[in-house]
């Protein structure tokens, strides 16, 4: 039995991890010093205004062109892919071509669903459709995707092109996330299934393959691809899971997001799905208070007040949607560290390997 | 010397080659044979509503989801991608997947293109984002694009791999053809070589793929594939140019698209910019013209009745735009068929490239 199905809606007792907050930093910190400039230097190759408008995405330079010390979020898949590359005894750089390419997916993949969204700001700034308008938000995605490959492709090797086969898969899944989070949007009611299944795609297919893509360009056999891409996919659904909570309590000045900002965006994430599968007089109220909304158009929704969206927050907290997330971030995290126990690994990187879960589950931002 | 800069503007004679209608035609329908159910096939694995939308892009189904024998296009690249592979000495069916892939590309450009350039029409029905919203369009171009390197990659071969990597090339071109496309809308002058390296880019780079792709597959080296997507590359310039002539001259009863649709767009096609580049007095009025063109907003543009079209279409001709595109057609072909002599192939093979290239340059729809 998966861990998704697992213990739905009983309290386990949940257990923070002590996190190993400078093991995890320094770790996060060498992802992004070996993947950043060959990243820099693939999306350099793009042709003109194609790599300005990435570059912008990626936070490298501001909206005037000049250079930025942006913030180009957690970098959490190029550690993963170097620790990948670890883990199936290769060095760490053999990890970069993978690193770079996930990070890649993962920007066409923001690039298009924040013009499909209508999201207007990510990280502090506009998004790139509000700023250059959706046709270089959709041909700079475009371009991302296809650089994914080349930068894979062009190494040339048996292992490159089983790479790329990995991580065409989980873009193909990433599309289906996206498409079912869109269907969801229009729909009364998701179930608790559904939505893992939408954020397994969206969330979860990535992150799994940012675990396998290391190992095997360093050689590592499909079993051992596949045990670490499980660890990974149920490291991406604790991650969502956490994401979904900030989604809705975050702290605005840490996410980089609008206050409630699913909420805004009526978003059945995890906490307003398990909350209205709860059953129960909260639930119920909040089921009625959701479907009065769904009746809105965007425009009526968009003039809500902080409070509106403060006492929806609160219902779905009522109703248990949020500690059920918080439990479900545990869960997911648990079968993840369970995965690594599957798989031969070096001691040093099965160690870091749980510190960034641990990681993944404490974060505010 | 290329031919795309030999006898810019002198008059060559017009040689307009006696095509083998019949041996084309059962050319073209040996590649829809053959790759299309392979191509439906891949289609079907994407998730609803996905699969749908594809379908009905793919004229398989109509609005309400009904069967359709409607027209899915020439399938001149399946056709190509077949030949390609035979070229390599392997059979036919060797080239399949590499025909999908490459149609596959073509049909993720098609979607993304149409948006962007807001195209309400294509082989007389509505568009994807017409018809079912921008989001769709977004989302099945881009499931099409992985889809290409995911029947590609599943062959597992070493050849697979360089096949996607040549294909993944002409994606990148693809998308910096486009880019170009879009850039050049906004500029008042736009040079006879800026206009054929974006057609290069946006036509001639996939269709040259297409005439590789099936010898890679096949086993052939590289040289002898280089030498096949430069056949390609000038066929796909030909097919450009004469695309061009049919967007301003062509009967929409046989093209499926507006009359005078490429002005109505504003396209600084070839023989737009042929016509603004050839001087003398003709060609100064229609750069008055166009220019106050510039100034009008696309809702005032939208207003012009059929004559102010006919009108602009007459001094496009009058300026020799529309003679220079036709011998620029001719002179791509007269490249494309030298290329075939420096790359050994069976002779039936040769002929039957030689005789899609005429077939390319007297089509009219």
């Amino acid at each position: 039995m998966s861990s998704t199905t697992q213990n739905r809606g009983e309290l386990v007792t949940p257990v923070t991890p002590a996190v190993d907050t400078e093991g995890v930093s320094a770790l996060l910190e060498r992802g992004r010093m070996l993947a950043t400039p060959v990243l820099r230097a693939a999306v350099a190759r793009l042709a003109p205004p194609m790599d300005a408008v990435a570059a912008y995405h990626f936070g490298w330079i501001d909206a005037q062109g000049r250079p930025s010390a942006g913030d180009s979020g957690k970098a959490v898949r190029p550690a993963l892919a170097l620790l990948s590359a670890e883990g199936a005894g290769a060095r760490a750089e053999v990890g970069i071509p993978g690193a770079v390419a996930v990070e890649l997916v993962h920007n066409f993949s923001l690039l298009h669903d924040d013009l499909m969204d209508g999201d207007e700001q990510r990280r502090h700034r506009d998004t790139v459709w509000k700023l250059y308008g959706p046709a270089q938000a959709i041909l700079v995605g475009d371009a991302l995707a296809a650089l994914a490959n080349e930068v894979l492709l062009e190494l040339g090797t048996v292992e490159a092109g089983r790479a790329t086969r990995r991580l065409t898969t989980a873009v193909r899944k990433l599309i289906d996330g996206q498409a079912q989070d869109i269907s969801y949007e229009h729909r009364e009611r998701v179930t608790v299934e559904e939505c893992l299944e939408m954020e397994g795609n969206k969330t979860g297919a990535l992150i799994a393959v940012a675990c396998s893509i290391g190992a095997v360009l360093g050689g590592a056999d499909d079993r051992t691809a596949d045990t670490l891409e499980r660890y990974g996919y149920h490291l991406g659904l604790a991650f969502q899971a956490i994401d979904d909570l900030l989604g809705i309590w975050g702290d605005p000045g840490a996410t980089g997001k609008q206050a409630w900002s699913d909420l805004r965006q009526r978003k059945k994430s995890l906490p307003v799905v398990a909350a209205l599968a709860a059953g129960g007089p909260a639930s119920e109220q909040l089921a009625e208070l959701l479907s009065a909304d769904a009746q809105k158009s965007d425009a009526e929704f968009m003039d809500f007040d902080e409070a509106e969206f403060a006492t929806r927050a609160a219902m779905i907290e009522r109703a248990g949607g949020r500690e059920w997330t918080s439990q479900e971030a545990r869960r997911q995290h648990a079968t993840a560290i369970a995965a690594l126990s599957e798989v031969e690994l070096p001691a040093r990187v099965r160690g870091q390997l749980a510190a960034l879960a641990d990681f993944v589950v404490v974060r505010e931002r």
